[in-house]
């Protein structure tokens, strides 16, 4: 992780953790690099306006942000910052991530959060995407997406090809 | 509204303010000073931070936040003041609340905000219950609350009795 | 427990002690006398009226209240004392405490309950809500807060550091 | 409305008569004599209490509860009486009954509380369903209510003759 | 179970035993004989029928019916008997019961069903609801379950009074 | 609409016409003849069982149903024929068809129901599924809907240009 | 699967294959031969596709098809083909196939999908309604089907038997 | 509009126009040119696989899909291309949205869609949010968008100050 990096992503506690990875996994997968930081929306709200407000100037282009509950990671970080937030409402708590989705997708005119689905799925989908905006100006990002496409196209082909042959 | 505010009721827009004016009415009631502010956690967030962080020292002992969708104002201004902050969700928009409502009430464990009723009703109750917090040492604010109580149940009597005539 | 309890701790039933033991944790934790009772809006509810009414006279200043399903506990309670009552709804059955956070703060106006989130965030957050609510009045508690906070942030900010050590 | 009433129905509020109602002309359609009452759970939880506790040996049989929200009522009242009682959860407010169902049917093993369908048609159904309670001792109900039906039925039957005429 | 039965438990799916069973466990601590079957509503839509349709002239009184996703044994059973019918909403499947509560209690105007808890509480619920309608003309019922409210009360009491020695 | 129906339109309530006019209104289009009659299923279980039952030797070949709240219509309709049942269910009442829904797709395994989305734009679809069905062994039919479906796009490609001249 | 498939049945993913064998098991008890594709709406769009608008020519009757979370794939193939398209919406993922079922029967007018149950219950009727679909025009699928049918009321009849003699 | 589009506008019908506008005024405001097409994945699935295929070489850099109900159209469009795809889910309905936005939201991994709030706040910010996206690679953007914030901050400050001369 020692080059520059271009996306940073934020959690609102450790447990998120596991389901993040599927976003880092994603970004290294493309060699983008990337930086992932605890920071809580409520529990450390100066360090987390901070890491929003000085991400631009550190080079940072796109910030994931994932958080649980009424979670409001994403949207406060989108306060602070005009680079685009990207959210991901995590699962877990007694409504499994409904109140997690509803506290980052429902944004209220003026200030987007671009939400993902809940969970792992949303996590991945989140370093996709964030290669997706960065492709725009790289090419050769944008070669590598339309191999992983036709790498999962590929991989159902294979799986539908085995389910012919049982 | 001279006196010094004691309560102070933020709103995250001016469309919230038929809303919140049932809180305000009933501090009016109980002759409570406050102070009416309108600031968006996401579209004027540093002034929201700076009237939560600041409401201490200028004499206010309880903060009233209402915002709707994607409700992160009570949460927000509870995350830089050790004030009680009592969450309003506004209803509207396609969810009609229900997003207000899990934005504000599913705070994580560390911050606490109180969440009343979706709309009028949370707003009314919000004033109440700043109301019952500052009667724990006014005893005048007891003896208030105690006849206003007294009231709701003799006009609902009031009507039971006119019910019965029909 | 020997000091004139401050805090009075309800729940419905004894399988509600393993969440709202976090609320009693946090009062512990601020040196904040507790009582805690077990009593049921429907299957007691003449010891459960007696226990609300005759709090504030034995010195209690505020009173958590933790139910499940149709939660009443929270409501009947606010109805018969004017000390401010914070609702907790309980985890568990068919629905998971969405039926217990509805029947806890979605309550008419003129008698607030002040909710907190589903399970033990929630009574956790009821705990520290409380000491919040007595810091208004003690200023040694209202230092032990913000340090309590200050710790948080600091956790947090360890925890990341970790991370960025991986 | 002379006679001893047979059937108490009680509701929170004045604005819920226009959907109780139904249910106190269902029991004038069948001649069932009835009393009908507001007493709120929180607003006038003594006269409630009292309403419920006494119903018994003023004759009453059975109890009908309408109440909206945090609809606390029809459990309340089933927690001083061991006359059946009927929920009915009135719609309105943000949640537009979804909160008044939850908090009426959710009930907690031991204390029963029959509840109706949201709204006119479960205010309706719970004056037949009353009926048929009644009918269980009187024979002459039993017929009411099977004409009830039969004309129910030929009312759908003659609805279905005008649509193949059209 | 040699006596007459005046209940009759019915349920959808031999898989919906054990949460009925509390149903039948409640009639028998009151003594009260029941007939329990299993017959489905869209399975065996005849002997359904039947049943709901002689129950009466068998010396039924009351009809429990538990069913689970588009839950229609109550309903369909309640639309060929003048008898109470009371509805359990079983839990399982995808939507966990939320499916079973409102195919049961929404009825529309004319045919009402009872409607108890979702799962094990409603069950026990629709037993106790049972016995108090046969309290109604029959004292020894109402003693009964006077007494069985005591006990609850007593338990909880107990409950308490360990938690204070803990 | 002389020749003999080939497709049943059942609906619950005259109050479902407006609906359930949107799958006739199709019928007409594709010169289908149809019959439509109201039966409820809790109302009218006999004719509603009746019609059900009678219908395949009538030369009917599909069936549609339509009905709201605990919609039970098409499930009890389907489990008295094996000819295609499809459910549409009606919005209104408090919960606007979210019951309707869950009580005419969740099915148990045994007796399916196809299910379309609630309302007017399921109505119309229950039309058209039910002519795609008659359409595997009628040549024409098949025809008519590719047309039908060649004037949608076109129709949309029309308004597409309209746009892009305003 | 030698003899040509008269359904096909798709899924989006092989982890969706134990819930879509309940439906190609209905079909091998009724000796409907059909085939089974893995074919993602997102990841292979254009096999998808290709398999929809094929399928007729091949002899396809009908297709069933099964996805999870925005459940695309019944949409996208019914957009492309006339044939009956049965959709079964996946449980799992945070939400538990709500997402799922709302994204399969919320179809807009014009091209239906026939939404069964989330799960494996909706997967067994949909093999089910496709024999009832075949069932037609071929009479011997219809006597199978009534076969079926009374097994499964035998089946019941005889549990409920054994429910007598415990 | 003369210049080459850089952002295309997709949404499924011509209703949708009223809430996609928000879209294109944020647009305009920007000065950013865009192309505005009406194509539903379910009416027209070639023209909409077309106009997403052919974007990119077209100089388009991102596509916004609005669409309600089972809203198919972001998903379709996202697996047809890999430039960053914006979903905006619409109102309406008898489930006002929530549908939509299931649809639009749950992505499985692989191929995301950046999910708005349902409706016009939604559509407002998905404007927005490609302005963001944008603004990377153009830093006069940037600087317009801090002036929009600035310019909304301002105005909220506005209000505020009216509200304390009120």
């Amino acid at each position: 992780m020692k080059a520059a990096p271009r996306v940073l992503l934020m959690m609102g506690s450790d447990t998120d953790l596991p389901v993040m990875q599927e976003a880092s996994d994603i970004l290294r997968t493309f060699d983008v690099p990337y930086e992932m930081r605890i920071s809580s929306a409520h529990r450390s709200p100066v360090r987390t306006m901070n890491l929003a407000s000085e991400a631009a100037e550190r080079g940072i282009k796109i910030i994931i942000a994932g958080a649980g509950m009424a979670a409001h990671l994403a949207g406060v970080v989108a306060s602070k910052t005009i680079l685009p937030v990207i959210g991901v409402p995590m699962p877990g708590g007694a409504l499994n991530g409904v109140d997690a989705l509803y506290a980052t997708v429902q944004m209220p005119a003026g200030i987007p959060v671009a939400t993902m689905a809940i969970g792992k799925a949303g996590a991945k989908n989140a370093g996709l995407f964030a290669v997706q905006i960065l492709a725009l100006s790289e090419p050769h990002l944008a070669e590598s997406i339309l191999r992983y496409r036709a790498d999962m196209d590929k991989e159902l082909e294979q799986k539908d090809a085995e389910l012919q042959t049982r």
